[in-house]
Parts: C-alpha cells; sequence; structure tokens
C-alpha cells in the first residue's frame, strides 16, 4: 500500500501570498471605487520588460532552432559552455577565480535553493535566517529535517533560527549550536540588508572552524552599490572551501519568466572528503535534462557590454524606485531599513502594530498592498516590506499617500 | 560538521552514454579515414527543426516580454490557464475527463519523473521495468528505497524488478511482491514496446486491489500507431484513482532544447485518505517556479491546428526512419522488435553475443553507433537499441551496410 511523505503534511499553511490576495479581492468587494486606487508593492517580481540585447538574443536563438543546421536538442546537463564561460568571465572581473566547471546552469535560484538540500544527510541541522525567504525551511521540513513545529514558539524545533532585527542591524549572529548548513541571503530577502565584508568572513571563518557548508544566496547581488559590500562569497578568502553560491538572473534582467540562473559549486568544496561538485552534478543530471538553449543565450546576452548596460538600467531604476520609497517613509516618520542594497524596503511598524495590523491599515487606509513580515519568519513580527519593483509613478503616489498621513 | 547524502555515494557509475562516447573518440583517434563515416543512432534526440506554429508562438511570446503592456513576470506555479486547458481539451478530445487543475507544466518529464518520487514514504517499495529509462531506479537509490547494489545478481535489493524480454513480449508481469510504487513506461524506452488495452487494464485493477500507485510515463505516446494502444492510462477504467501521468513536448514537437512537459495528477487519486494532487502543487509551489512563459506560448501552438498538422509529420518522418531500420534489420536477418509504436528499435544480438561486443562489433564493422542494452538493465542484456531521430539518408546508409554484412 503506497504512503505518502508524512514530512509534507507537517507544512505550514504557505499562504502569505494567498491570504494576502484574499484579503485584497475582499477589500475589491466591498470598496469597489477606493480599490481602482490599489498600489501592490508586495510581490517581489519585476515588471519592466526585457532589454534590446536580451530580446535579440532570444529571437536569434528562436531562429536557430527552426533551422535544421543549428538547431539544437539535449543542452549539456550542466550548461552551454559559451555561458559558463560568460559566468565565469564575470566571477574573474570581481577578483573571484571561477571554474566554468564549477558553475551549474538552471532555470532558477528558486529550484536550486530548493533542491540542493537533497545532496547532504538526512540528519543535518539546518540554520537560516528569521526572517527570510520561506524556501529554506520549507523544503527542509519536506526532506524531514525540520522536527516538529513548536506552535507556542512559531518555530520548527530542530532548525536553528537566527534572528536578525534592528537589535543586531539585521545581521545574523553566530548561533550557540553548531549547525551542519547555514543558509545566508545577502541582500537579504525580505529586510534589504546586505552583510559587509567583516560580517561575511565571521562566518566563512566559523563554517571553515566547523565543518559546516553556507548556502549563499545572492539573488539580489546586483542591488549592491555600497563599497565594502562583497557582491559574491567568493570575495572572502576561503569561501571556496566552505560556500555554495545561488545566482539568479530574474531581479537584475528581470527574468523572473524567462527562468534561468546558475549555482557555484566549488571543486575545493568537501565534505569528510567527498566532493560536493560531482555530487550536485550528478543531481543535476539525473532529475534535470539542461536549462532551454534560448534562455542560455539569453542570458549570454546579458554578459554582453550592450546587456551589462541595459542590466545597469533596470537595476537603478529599481534603485530609484527604493530610494522614493525609502525617503518618502523616513519624511513620514517611520522607522526604515533596507532599500540601499536592495529592492526591498523593511519598515518597522508604528506603535508595534502587529505586521498584519498594519497590512489592514496600508489597505484600507492608503490602499497599499504590501508584506506582512511575520510571514517570512517569527522575528519579522512588527515589520513590512515594501518592494521597489513597480512603476516609478505608483512609488511616488504611494509615498505622497503615506507623507499625508 | 556538515555530511553528504550517503545514498548518492551508493548510485552506480551511470556512465552509458560517456562510455559510449570515449569508445567512439577513441575509435576516431585509431581510425581517422573510417570515422568519418559513422552514423549515429544512439542517442535519444531529435534532429529535425522546430516546426513553423511554434516558431510563430516563440518569436510572438518573445515581443510580448519586450512590452511593458505585455511583459510578464513570475508564471502560475502550476502552468498558465491557456495551456492548462488546451491540453485538458487534447485529453477530451481521446476520451479522457482531466481538469485543467489537475495538470501541472514543467520543464519535462525527466523532472517530473525524477521528483516525483519525493511525495511518497521513504519506505516505499518501487517497481520498475527491466529494461528501462535509468532515471526511475537512479532517483529512489537517491532518496534512500534502493536498498544495496547486489553486485552479484547486478541490481538493487529493495527495488522490485519487472523483466521485460522476448519470452514474455516485452511485457511486464505482476510482480510476486507488491510494490507500493509502480512505473510504467509505455511505448517503453529502450524495448519500443508499448501495452496493449488489456495489459494496462491488469496494471490499473493491481493498482487499485492493493493501493499502490502507478507512476505513467507516456512521453512517446504519439508514437503510437496501432489501434488498441492506449495513449492515456486514463483511457482505463479507474486509473484516475490509482496513477500519476507523465508527459513531454520533447519527442513529438521537438523541444527536447526547449524544454516543456507535464503531469496529471488526478483529484480523485488519495492514498490513506490524502489526495496527491496538493501534495505534488506544493512540491511545485516550494521548489520551482514555473515553466517559462515562452515555453508554455510554444507548448500552446502544438495543440494548434496547423501545430498539430506540423507535429504529426514529424512523428511520421522519424517513424518512416524506424520502418525503414526496422524492415532492414529483419531483411539482414537479425531478430528485431519495437519501431511500429516508438522510435525505437530493439534487437537481440546475434549469437547471444553481451550488448558490449555487439556494440564493438557494429562500431568497428558498419561504423555504426549504438546503445548496449544492458546499460538500461540487466534484462536488457543480449538486446541493442537504435534510435529512429536521425536522418533519412542516414538511417538507408545504415541499412544499407548492415544488409551488406
Amino acid at each position: 500500500m503506497a504512503k505518502v511523505n508524512e514530512n509534507y503534511l507537517k507544512l505550514r499553511g504557505s499562504y502569505l501570498f494567498s491570504t494576502i490576495a484574499k484579503k485584497v479581492s475582499e477589500y475589491q468587494n466591498s470598496h469597489p471605487e477606493e480599490a481602482k486606487e490599489i498600489i501592490r508593492l508586495g510581490i517581489g517580481d519585476v515588471t519592466k520588460p526585457l532589454t534590446p540585447a536580451v530580446l535579440k538574443a532570444l529571437h536569434s536563438a528562436v531562429d536557430e532552432m527552426g533551422n535544421s543546421e543549428t538547431f539544437r536538442g539535449y543542452a549539456p546537463d550542466l550548461g552551454y559552455d559559451f555561458l559558463r564561460k560568460a559566468i565565469a568571465d564575470e566571477y574573474k572581473e570581481r577578483g573571484c577565480d571561477i571554474d566554468p566547471g564549477e558553475i551549474f546552469v538552471s532555470d532558477g535560484a528558486k529550484s536550486d535553493t530548493g533542491n540542493i538540500q537533497e545532496i547532504f544527510s538526512e540528519d543535518s541541522i539546518v540554520a537560516i535566517c528569521d526572517p527570510v525567504y520561506p524556501v529554506y525551511a520549507d523544503s527542509n521540513v519536506m526532506a524531514g529535517r525540520s522536527g516538529s513545529f513548536d506552535e507556542k514558539n512559531d518555530r520548527w524545533d530542530r532548525i536553528v533560527y537566527m534572528p536578525c532585527t534592528r537589535e543586531n542591524g539585521f545581521s545574523p549572529e553566530l548561533p550557540e549550536k553548531v549547525p551542519d548548513i547555514i543558509y545566508l541571503c545577502s541582500p537579504n530577502n525580505p529586510t534589504g540588508t546586505a552583510l559587509n565584508k567583516a560580517e561575511l568572513k565571521k562566518w566563512v571563518d566559523f563554517a571553515l572552524e566547523h565543518n559546516s557548508v553556507i548556502l549563499f544566496d545572492a539573488a539580489y547581488e546586483a542591488y549592491i552599490t555600497e563599497d565594502g559590500i562583497p557582491r559574491s562569497i567568493y570575495e572572502i578568502e576561503g569561501a571556496k572551501k566552505c560556500a555554495v553560491e545561488f545566482r539568479s538572473f530574474s531581479k537584475n534582467a528581470g527574468f523572473t519568466g524567462v527562468r534561468l540562473g546558475f549555482t557555484v559549486v566549488p571543486q575545493d568544496l568537501e565534505i569528510s572528503g567527498v566532493k560536493l561538485n560531482p555530487l550536485w552534478a550528478r543531481r543535476h543530471g539525473t532529475k534535470y535534462n539542461g536549462a532551454p538553449y534560448i534562455q542560455q543565450r539569453a542570458g549570454e546576452a546579458v554578459f554582453s557590454p550592450e546587456g551589462k548596460k541595459e542590466t545597469k538600467a533596470l537595476v537603478d531604476f529599481y534603485l530609484g524606485n527604493a530610494r522614493i520609497i525609502y525617503d518618502g517613509l523616513k519624511a513620514a516618520g517611520y522607522e526604515v531599513y533596507g532599500g540601499v542594497n536592495s529592492p526591498y524596503i523593511w519598515l518597522r511598524t508604528p506603535n508595534d502594530m502587529t505586521s498584519w495590523d498594519f497590512f489592514e491599515k496600508l489597505l484600507n487606509e492608503y490602499r497599499i498592498v504590501g508584506t506582512p513580515g511575520s510571514g517570512f519568519g517569527p522575528s519579522g513580527e512588527h515589520y513590512f516590506r515594501l518592494t521597489a519593483f513597480g512603476t516609478r509613478e505608483n512609488a511616488e503616489k504611494a509615498v505622497e499617500r503615506l507623507k499625508k498621513g
């Protein structure tokens, strides 16, 4: 008799965005006129179209697929050499020595950050920042590493939570219990805070000392504007012996609907004498059939001179929105974080309101939709996330409304 | 201290195609002149370009992605409604009542057949056809369901093997030990044999009686030409209560490099009161970010009137190759199977040669590359696979050489 994976049944309803959608829809029904004015700053999805260099590469690759001389069937499991090389070259420009053979092209960082736990032992102790992108915890719940959910504590009892709050500058502290696997996300989603060189070095040293592995999610690296903030963990000495890095084309080049990302697993990364690079290659080769050729050509175009210019313009545009929202909130008297090295603005709710109460207030009084911080983890309570991925007009309008109070 | 998933270390070197590549390369070095004549009938990858309807849809979707009015960010995790509806309509034409909500769009059947085991209990007993596509066994080895590899038997000791040989007409028999999960592939890769209605009914009845789940890989369904051979397991009464079906756009519309597939998990499919549809939805939603918009529009085009006509022409072309190879082998005195409802021709090696000895003979004497049957499972020994996915000219040339003896 077949049985299901019981770990799946433990999962908490991850209804954050569907609860938000439901509440917005209720508001629309009860306030049809006001609802027309709603500004959505909730979901982390880009809104600007693909850039000319990317479009040209996509059309040209589609043409190649229509010609028997240039048609491409199965891609190499780990990615075409042209793209792996382009990525390695970009790392080189940043002073990181990454070989194309250490780069695994995929359909995006969500798949990779969700799947990477598979190559580790089932009894691994996992540490996550709190609050953070929910995929790290959920994928480990599904794999049986989370233990039970402690309702009173609002936490999984076998996961190590590393609070990131205003008290520690949203920079996680080294945990007392040594984890086997440490998820770091910098710039962090949702707090919008990036780890500086000294902070990252602290983690690399810790991982090297304890033979832990750092899973470093750098999906938002393109938004780093300040000096002294590494865009790759490999800017830290020793990281190639302890860290995997995830990258994405979603938030820089606007590929959320195109789907392309990659993961770096260095050849030097060994645990108990087992190299992780061939292990991840085996995972890719067995359960994945390579990213599409046309997407890989689009990814290559992002690294071309025009592509780089266009991508920077996209990022600058969203950062401009972030600046407007950040400054506007400040001027309106809010306690605000993030927004400088990140497309996310993270604010403390006024008067210690709960995140959900603030959500209601923002929707009802200002017709603005955002994301309650508590949806990203228990330490996100009393915080709130706004995103800079909308239009300039909406960013400005939202700020005007908030300033009026 | 981090530890790896020990199950990965149990995996057998899946070097089938790399061993083949190595042997071909050695031949090229030692016989540079003869090697120019090599005909490759080894890998199951298509060679014909994408069709006009698909190309038009791809270009048009790329254009939409370049315009802020029509740009699409994140796709719905489970697929766009337009594609899920087109798929449901196609099922309806075949007399199968599948709701769009039962269809999960993905990047291909390899990912889905590799990942599906996750939603089942770790101690599940898994049954596979022998020989068969290696992903079913390997993904279960990685998840710890295989037990140990028995070198003497050339089998995993916790996996139930269902031999498919000339003795049983390549139709697996019901196993004595009742499995929890049964992988069926029809038309089968590599044997090229499809299960008829009565055979499939036997399996559905067995699964219903024992509360087993059938994982039905229908990636080659488009190649079925004979009457009485179901193209979907849902043509069998009761299958919606016991079977998941995998489909692909790779082998019909030539999407091996485009990447698109889908999986059907019926709402009626429950085990111990747990519905599998929301479980698979949770897996999709947590570890996958949806198939790309442009690919989903290409998939939709495959179901358009022009798309259907063009896809049929592609399949007919490859089936024409299959017929030439099949007939040619027969005429040359070989014992041949498959090729009628499948792009694969499965032959018995002459004089009980091992599959690898025959590989060497074919390469050295005829300059033809094929795939040793033993690479697909122990019962594939003394068999050999040729594919019909090459050019017409090569199919004809290969046959001429084999006939000359």
